[in-house]
C-alpha cells in the first residue's frame, strides 16, 4: 500500500501579530519540523479590512521566523509556505495560528486521512481584480492544488481556503493611468469583489457552478451560484491568490480528519452540530465563514450591519458567526473569516472542522 | 381566590428608533390598550455608549405617540410608563420593543405567572453617579418595584432592568464649578461605574450581597459581589434610575411565565438550554447582559475586546452573546444589553427567558 | 423704493441634537419671532453617515417646539420650515443652530442684502436617487426658491443649502420588490450619489453647467462639472430635497451680507481670506462643504482618507476642513458639511460667510 | 572653532507602515549614509491608540532595511536608531519618515545649528508606567540626550520627542499576579498616563517644572504642569522610553535651524506663523501635538470629542490641528502626534518647525 503522507495542524494562540514566539517554541520542542510546514492559516486583531495591516505584519513575522530557522532568505519561504492571515477577531475570537505540515507517514491509517494541497495564481493586474480573470485564473490553481493534496474527487475537498487582494487608492490610480478601469473605486466593495470571483473560482474548479456560468456579470449579483467549500479572504498585503485546499484523502495517514457543512445562515448552529456528530473525535481547528445577510434580514428579523457606517458589516458578521459556534462548540478559538460573497448561499456559508478521531 | 392582573407582551420589530407604527398598529387593532401599559423596554441601533441618542429619540417618539392616543401631555407619560431604551444591535441584533402593560384579570391562573412592578428613584446629581447614593437609592426603588409587582421573596424575582445615567463633560464641569468632583472624568467609564452602582443596589435589595458589603469602593472592583437577575443599562437621556422587576406571582394570572439562569462566561450556552428546558412553551422574549470577561480571556482564550481602540468592548460583547443565544434560541430579535458589571460573575451575566405556557 | 424684507440669522449653540433650549429662549427673549422663521441648518453631532440618527432627532425636536410656539400641528411646521441638519461634528467642530428668520423691513438698506428662499422638490422613489429625475427635480426647485428669495441673476446667488435623501437597505428592498434596481446597493455609497445628483440640480439652475451635460452617467464621474454654491448633505429622515438658497439681493434690508468663494483643495486657507477680506464686518456664520480628494492626495502629498475602513472619508474631510477654517476664522462654530461632490472641484468645495456689515 | 558635526534631514512620504523603499532609493541615491542615521521619527496610518500595530510593522520594517544595509542584526539597530513611530493620520495628513542623521560637518556655519541627540530610559514594568519612576527615569535620559546634542542650556532645546510604552491587558495581568497594582486598567488611559508621565520628565529635566512639583498626583491632574517642547507617544511596541532631543548648538553646522513655539489651544494657527516669521527659510518639517482640551470647549465653543465612543478623542485632535496647521503651513506633510498631556497648557501644545535658512 502507497501511503505516503501524513498531516499535522498545529494549533497556536497568539498575543500579537507579531507574536512567532508559540511557533519558535514549538519548533524548539520538536513539534513541528520547519522544513515540513506547507501552510499557516491565521487570525490576527485587525479591522479585517482594506487598512488591515496586521495581516501583513503577521505574514513578515511568520517569514522572518522561519527563514532564520530554515537558514534560507525570507523571500524563499514565499515558494515554500502559503501564509494566509484573516484580520478580525471581533466578539470572542481568539487571535491563533493554524500551522500545516505533511511529513512522510510511518504508518498507514485505517482510511481516509486529512490532505492538504497548495496552489498559487499569478499576480493579478489591479483591474483583474473582482473580474473575470481572477475566477479562471483561481480555478486553475485550485485544481493544481487538488493535485498536490493527491485528492482526485471534488467531493472529498471539504475547505478551499484563499487568500486574495483587494485595489487600494494607488492601485486604481496606477491601473487609471494606464486607461484600465478597476471593478470598483470603493477600496471595501473590492474586497468584496474579490472574494466573489475566488469563490466562483472554487466553485468551477470543483464543478459546482459550471464555467459558462461563472461570468463576470455574476459576480456579486448571482448569489445562486456558490461554493459549498470555498473560504476567501481578501488582503491588501499580496496581488496574487494564494490556495489551500483541505480534504480527506486514502492517500494519506495519520488522526486527523475534515467534514464541513454549509450554514444555511448566519445563526445556523446545527450545521455545525451535525459537522461535529459525523466526526466524533476531539476537535482541532474550526474554519468557517460569516456575511450579513444581504436580504437584511435573518430568519425575517431585521439586521443592522448594512446600514451601519461606524463598523463595517463584515466584523458584525465575524462576531456573530463566532458566538453562534462558540456557544456549539465551546471554544473561542475559532477561524472566523469574513465576507461570504459566493460562499455558501447568501448569508450562509460553509464551516469546517478537523479532528483528530483516533 | 383574589387574582386580580396579568401581565401582557408585545414584542415589535422596529424599523429605527423613531418608529413608533408598530406600536401604534398594535394599539389600533386592539393588541393593547395604550392605558394599561407600564413598561417598554427596548434596543435601538445606536452605539450602546455615550454619544447614543438613538435611546432619547426612540424614548421621546413613544412618548409622542403614547400621549396622543392618551390625550394627555408628553411628560405625563414619565409618570406611567418606564421606558427603558437600550442602545446597541451589534452583530445580528434585531432592533424591538417589549411592551409590558398590566389589565384586570378574567380568569385565575393554574399557578404564578408573570408579574412586573416599576419603580423610580429621584435624580441624581452628577457626582452621585456610580457611588454610594446610587446603590442605595436603586435598592429602595427596587424594593418599590417588588411591592408594586406584588412579588414577596426575591427567589420570584427573574429580572430586574434599570435604565440609569452617565457623565458628559458637561455634566462634569456642572458638578466641578460647584466644587463636587464625580467618580470619574471618562465619560465611557461612568457607564460601567453607573451600570455597577445600580447592580449592587439591585443586589442588597434582594439580599444577594449584604448592604453593608456593597461600599463604594466594592464598585467595579469587588467582582465577587453580583446579582444574579440585574440588568442595567447607562443612557445620557435620563438623570434618575428607572427600574421594572420581571417576576412570577401567584397573584398574577395570564399565560406567561418567566425563567432566568447565570451564563458563566459570554459563551455559556448552557445556561440558556437549561431555561429553555424548564419553561417549555414558546418563547415570547429573551433578555440578557453581555460583558467582555475582565480577565481578557474567556475559558483560557484571549479575546481582543479591552484592547480595542475602534470598537469599544460594550459593542463586542453583545454581538458576541447575540450570537450565543441566537444559536441557541434560532432568533436574533434578543433583547442583549451591554456592560454586565456585578450583573453575574466577572466575565458572565443574566439571561431570562419570558414563554407562553398554557 | 420697494424695500420690503429682511433677513435675520440667529447662531446658537447645542448641548445635544435634542436641544432646543437655546432656541426657546431667543424665543422667549423677543431675538426671533418663531412665525418669521424660514429655515433652520445646524451641525448635530452624529456620524453624519447612513444610520446618522441625529438629524431626525434634531428635526423632530425643532419641529415639536416650533410647533408648540406657533400652536399648530408638527406636521405645519413641515411646511413653513425647510429644517436642514448635517450630521458630523468630527475634529474641534461645534453643534449649532443657524436660524434664519425673514420679516418686514423697517428701513431700507444702502444697497443689496442677504436674501433667503426656499424650496421642495416632491418625494423621490428609492430608483430615483442619484438619477436623472433628482437632477431635473432638484433645477426646478432651486430656481422656484431663488424667486421666494427674489433673487433674478444666479450671480447673486452665493449658497445653495440642500438637504437629500439616501438608499437604506429597507428602500433597495422595497424598489426590488417593485423589480426597480436602484442606482447603488451600498448604502453610504448612495448618500453621494444623491449629493451629487442634487448638487447638478443647482449647477443647471445656475447655468453652471449646461442641462443637456449634467446626466445621468456624470454623476460621480465627470467631475468637471460641478457647482461653485452648492451645498447638498444626506439624511435618512427625508425623501425629498429641501432647499434654502442664500444671496443678496436688493430687495432686502438689514445689515447682513454673504459672499462665497471656491477652496481648490481641502486645505485652501486662502478662499477663506479672499472672502473675509471682501465681506470685513463681523462674522456671524461660516457655511463650508469638504471632501476627501479622489485622487488620493493633497497638494501631491498622498492622505489615507479613502483607504481608511473604520472612519468614513467624510468625517475625516470635516475634520480637516473645519481645522482649516477655524485656524483662519479663530472660531470652531462652523457648518462644514461632508462629501462635496459636483460641489466645488474634485478635492476642494465651496465656503460661504455671512458678516453683519453696518 | 570645534564645529564638528552637522544634521541632517530626510522627509520622505510612504506608502503604508510596510514601505521602506524610499528610504532605500534615498540610501541608494547617497542622499543618507545609513551609518550616520540616529534617529528615525514618522506617522503611520494606524489609529494612534492601543490596537495599533502599524507603529511596530513600520519599526521592524525600518530595522531590517537597515540591519540589511549595515550588515548587522536587526537588534543592532535598537542600539544605534532611535524609532519613534506615532500613530494616526486622521485627516489629511500625510503618513512620512523624517530621518535624521549626523556627520562630521566639512565647513563651520554662520551660528548655531540643528543639534540632534538620543536618550533611552531603562524598560519600565508594568506597574510604573504612568507613575513617579517614568518621570524620573525620563528627566535622567532627557538630560543625557541633551548631553548627546552638545547642547548646554535648555533655552536651545526646541523639541523633545518621546517614544513611550502602554499598559495592555496582558501586562496588567502579568503585574497583577505580582500583587503589584497598575495606574489604570483602562487600557487606553494608560497611553495618557505614560505621555503625561513622559512629559513631566521632559519638564524636570528642563526646569520647567521643579522637580518637586511633578510628583505621582500631578499626573494628569495638574494641568498648570507641563513642557512647553515635549511631544511623547504611547505605543504598545515598546516598554521602555526611547527620546529625540532637537534645538540649537553653536557646536553644530549645516543649514538647518528649529524654532518652536506653544499653541494655546488647538486652533491656534497664529503660534505657527510666529515660528515661521521667525525661522524664515524653507520648511524642512513640522512637528505638533494635538489634544482635545479637557474643559470640552475650544474658546467658549463646545467640542464633541471626549463624548465621542466611537472615534477616540486623540484621533479627533490629530485632523483638527492637522488642517490648522495645514492651512498655515499648505503642506499635509506633517507630524502631529494626538495626546498633549502636559505637553503645552490644556487643550494646547508645543508646535517646531525645522527650515533650511542658508
Amino acid at each position: 500500500m502507497s501511503t505516503s503522507r501524513r498531516t499535522r495542524v498545529l494549533r497556536l494562540a497568539t498575543a500579537g501579530p507579531q507574536d512567532t514566539a508559540p511557533l519558535a517554541a514549538a519548533i524548539a520542542a520538536g513539534e513541528v519540523d520547519p522544513a515540513t510546514i506547507v501552510a499557516i492559516v491565521g487570525k490576527t486583531e485587525g479591522n479585517g479590512c482594506v487598512n488591515d495591516f496586521t495581516r501583513g505584519y503577521a505574514t513578515l513575522s511568520l517569514k522572518l521566523l522561519l527563514a532564520e530557522r530554515l537558514k534560507c532568505a525570507p523571500s524563499e519561504i514565499d515558494k515554500r509556505v502559503a501564509i494566509v492571515m484573516s484580520g478580525g477577531t471581533e466578539g470572542g475570537l481568539a487571535p491563533h495560528l493554524l500551522v500545516f505540515s505533511r511529513e512522510p507517514a510511518t504508518a498507514p491509517a485505517a482510511g481516509p486521512r486529512l490532505a492538504i494541497g497548495v496552489g498559487l495564481t499569478r499576480a493579478f493586474a489591479p483591474e483583474e481584480i473582482g473580474r473575470a480573470p481572477q475566477i479562471a485564473a483561481t480555478s486553475e490553481a485550485v485544481a493544481a492544488a487538488m493535485a498536490d493534496a493527491g485528492i482526485a474527487s471534488p467531493a472529498d475537498v471539504h475547505f478551499v481556503q484563499i487568500k486574495c487582494p483587494l485595489l487600494t487608492k494607488e492601485r486604481i490610480e496606477e491601473a487609471a493611468r494606464r486607461g484600465a478601469p478597476v471593478a470598483t473605486e470603493d477600496t471595501y466593495h473590492s474586497m468584496a469583489l474579490s472574494r466573489g470571483a475566488s469563490a466562483l473560482g472554487v466553485a468551477v474548479a470543483l464543478g459546482e457552478v459550471p464555467a459558462a456560468a461563472a461570468t463576470e456579470a455574476a459576480i456579486c449579483h448571482d448569489w445562486s451560484l456558490f461554493s459549498r467549500v470555498a473560504s476567501t479572504s481578501a488582503g491588501v498585503e499580496l496581488l496574487r491568490n494564494e490556495i489551500v485546499v483541505l480534504g480527506n484523502s486514502a492517500g494519506w495517514a495519520g488522526d486527523l480528519l475534515i467534514d464541513h457543512d454549509v450554514m444555511t445562515d448566519a445563526i445556523d448552529a446545527d450545521a455545525v452540530r451535525r459537522v461535529l456528530a459525523r466526526l466524533g473525535g476531539e476537535v482541532v481547528a474550526v474554519l468557517a465563514k460569516a456575511e450579513a445577510s444581504p436580504s437584511g434580514e435573518i430568519r425575517g428579523r431585521r439586521h443592522t450591519m448594512l446600514d451601519d457606517s461606524d463598523i463595517h458589516s463584515t466584523r458584525h458578521a465575524r462576531a456573530l458567526v463566532g458566538g453562534v459556534l462558540a456557544g456549539v462548540v465551546g471554544d473561542t478559538m475559532l477561524y472566523v473569516s469574513g465576507g461570504a460573497e459566493h460562499q455558501g448561499p447568501a448569508g450562509g456559508a460553509p464551516v469546517a472542522i478537523i479532528a483528530k478521531v483516533s
